[in-house]
C-alpha cells in the first residue's frame, strides 16, 4: 500500500492533500509554556501508555531518537510543522503509523496535536477518523475541556473545537495568468488562512498554497468542513478556468510545460528550489494530460524524493550541497525511467 | 550518398567545413559593375555552353528561376552569398551539381566565382578539385589574366590567385571560457579574416566563425593553403584545450550540454536562433562523447533542417512565422526519432 502522499485522490488535480487536526491538553497540567522537563516527561509516558494496542498501528517516537534527516523528511512530508522542530526540547515526540496518515506532534504549542492527511480532497473521511481518532483517546486521557469554551490551548483564539482543516492546492494557473492574488484576497476575505505549504508565515513554493480555517470557536467542527470545502470548490473553479484559459493557447503551454520536463528529465544538477518549479509545471502537465510520459504515482514521487532529506532516504546516504544536486537530478532520471 | 553538408569530416569536432573559391572574369567583358544586361546574357550563354557534357555534373540554374525558399535554402546552407542574393539582377545564375559540392556564382561581384565544399578539414582535396575545374573552365572560357598581377578581378586587391580559402569553425568552449576574443584577435593579427557564418561582416551564429585568408596576390594557391592549415591547427588547438579545461568541472559540463539537450528535444516551438544556441551546445556534447543519444549525421541534419528555407524545403511547403516555430520544434523530434 502507497503511503497516502504518495496517492492520487479526488480532485487531486488541484487539491494535492487534505489535512485535520485537533488541538488537545491533558486536563491538571500546566501549558506548554509553563510545563517543566518533569512534567513533559510524565505526559509523553501517559501518552504512551494510552495508545497500548490501539488498533491503528501509533508508535510513539522520541524526536531526540532520531536522526536530523528522518526529522527533516517528516517535515518535507509536512507531517509535523517547522516551529515544533526549530524548538530545542528534548522532551518532544511523535505518534505515528506505517501509512503516515496519521501523525500527532507530542509538545508543540500544545500537549498534544492529532493529525490525520489524504491525498485529493478528503474532508469528509478524515473528520470522521479524527472524530474517532479524538474519542479512542478521550477514553484513556483526560483532555482539558469547559462547557463554555470547548476544548481548551495555548493560545485562547485556537479553543472550540481546536481544529484547523486545511487543504494543499496547487495554483500555476493562476499563478501564470496573475489573477492569484485576487484569489487569494477572495479566500482571506471569506474568514480563511492562506498560506505556503509548510503552514501559516511560510512561503509558497512550487504553486502550492494551504487553505485553513481561521475561527475555531463558535463554530461546529462540520460546519468548519463545509466551509472548508465551499472555498476549495471556488478555488479549483478558478484554477479549471485559469487553465481552460491557458489551454487556447495550446502551443504556448504546451511549449512552457514540456520545456520544464525537458531541463527536469535532462539536467545533471538541480537545486530543490528550480526543481520545485519544474515540477510545477510538471504536474500541471500530466494533470491537463498534455505530458503523457510521466504517470501520477511518478510525479508524486518526483515532488517527494527531490526534496533534500527524503533524497538523502531515497538513496540512505547522507549527502551535501552540490553532491545533492547532482544525486538529485539522477534519482530524477531512476524515477523517471522506473 | 550524403551531401557534404550532411557528412562529417577529418577534424569535424571544431572544422565544420572548408570552402575554396576562385574569382574569375572572362576577357574582353567589362567587369560587373560596367556589364549591362545583354553582356550579362552573353557571359551566361558562353558559361553555359562551355559546361555542356562536363563530367562533374554542373548545371546551370538561373536565380530568377528559383523560388524564394530555394534561394534562401541555398544560402543558409553557404553555397551561395547575401551580397549574390540581394542585388537585385535577373541575371544571376548558379552552376551546381548534385552533391552541391560544387557551386559557382555568376554575376556576383565577378563574372564567375567558382566555390568548392567540404565538411570537416578538406583543404588539400579541395584545392585539387578546384584546380582541375578552373582548368576545364579555362579550356571553354577566356579568364581576364595579366602575366603581373595573375587574375583580375573586380576588385584590385582580391587579384593574383583570386583565390579565397576558408574553414568554418565551431569555438563554443572558446566562447564559453572568455578566451574566443583573444584568438579571433591572433587569427586577425596572422594575416586572416574571421567573419560570422555568412562570410565578411555577418555576425557568428552558434558558436561558428570563419576564417579565410585576406591576401591572394603575391601568394601563391599552395601558400595560402598551407597558411590556412596553420593558423587552423592553432585553433583547433585552442578549442580542445578549452574543451578540457570545461570538462575538468564535468557535471556542469554535462549539465549545461543536457540541458540544452532536453530543451531542444521537448519544445514545442522553437525560434531559429534559440536553435543555433541550443544546436551548438549539442553538438559539443555530442563532438565530445556525453551526449550519445544523437550521431553525428542527426545533428548535421538538425543544423541544416532547423534553418527556416530548409525546415520549409523538408515539410515540403510554404509556411510563416509562429508555425514556422512550431514546425521546427516538430522537425528536430522527428529527426531525434529517425
Amino acid at each position: 500500500m502507497l503511503n497516502w502522499y504518495l496517492q492520487s485522490g479526488d480532485n487531486s488535480d488541484v487539491v494535492v492533500s487534505s489535512r485535520i487536526r485537533l488541538a488537545r491538553n491533558i486536563a491538571d497540567f500546566p501549558f506548554e509554556l509553563k510545563c517543566d522537563k518533569n512534567k513533559k516527561a510524565e505526559i509523553i509516558k501517559i501518552i504512551e501508555d494510552a495508545i497500548i494496542g490501539n488498533k491503528y498501528g501509533l508508535k510513539l517516537l522520541k524526536l531526540k531518537d532520531m536522526d536530523e534527516i528522518t526529522i527533516k523528511s517528516l517535515l518535507e512530508k509536512r507531517l509535523i510543522s517547522p516551529d515544533f522542530v526549530n524548538e530545542n526540547d528534548d522532551q518532544k515526540a511523535i505518534l505515528i503509523n506505517d501509512e503516515e496518515n496519521i501523525c500527532a506532534m507530542i509538545h508543540t504549542e500544545d500537549h498534544l496535536r492529532l493529525q490525520v492527511f489524504s491525498s485529493g480532497l478528503e474532508l469528509d473521511n478524515l473528520l470522521n477518523l479524527i472524530i474517532e481518532l479524538d474519542e479512542f483517546l478521550q477514553e484513556k486521557l483526560n483532555f482539558a475541556y469547559s462547557e463554555k469554551y470547548g476544548f481548551l490551548t495555548a493560545c485562547p483564539i485556537e479553543a472550540g473545537t481546536a481544529m484547523k482543516a486545511s487543504v494543499l492546492v496547487h495554483l500555476p494557473a493562476l499563478t501564470t495568468t496573475g489573477n492569484i492574488g485576487k484569489v487569494l484576497d477572495i479566500i482571506n476575505n471569506f474568514g480563511m488562512n492562506v498560506s505556503g505549504v509548510h503552514g501559516e508565515g511560510t512561503k509558497s513554493e512550487g504553486d502550492l498554497y494551504q487553505i485553513s480555517n481561521k475561527q475555531t470557536l463558535g463554530i461546529s467542527e462540520k460546519e468548519i468542513i463545509k466551509k472548508l470545502k465551499l472555498i476549495t470548490d471556488k478555488i479549483m473553479e478558478q484554477e479549471r478556468i485559469a487553465r481552460k484559459y491557458l489551454a487556447k493557447n495550446r502551443i504556448d503551454l504546451e511549449d512552457s510545460l514540456y520545456r520544464a520536463y525537458g531541463v527536469l528529465v535532462n539536467c545533471r544538477r538541480i537545486s530543490e528550489n528550480e526543481c520545485k518549479d519544474l515540477l510545477s509545471k510538471v504536474k500541471l502537465g500530466t494533470d491537463l494530460g498534455i505530458i503523457n510520459e510521466l504517470t501520477d504515482l511518478k510525479v508524486n514521487k518526483l515532488l517527494l524524493y527531490t526534496n533534500s532529506a527524503n533524497l538523502q532516504k531515497y538513496l540512505g546516504k547522507k549527502l551535501e550541497g552540490l553532491e545533492l544536486n547532482a544525486k538529485r537530478a539522477e534519482v530524477i532520471k531512476t524515477i523517471v525511467k522506473e
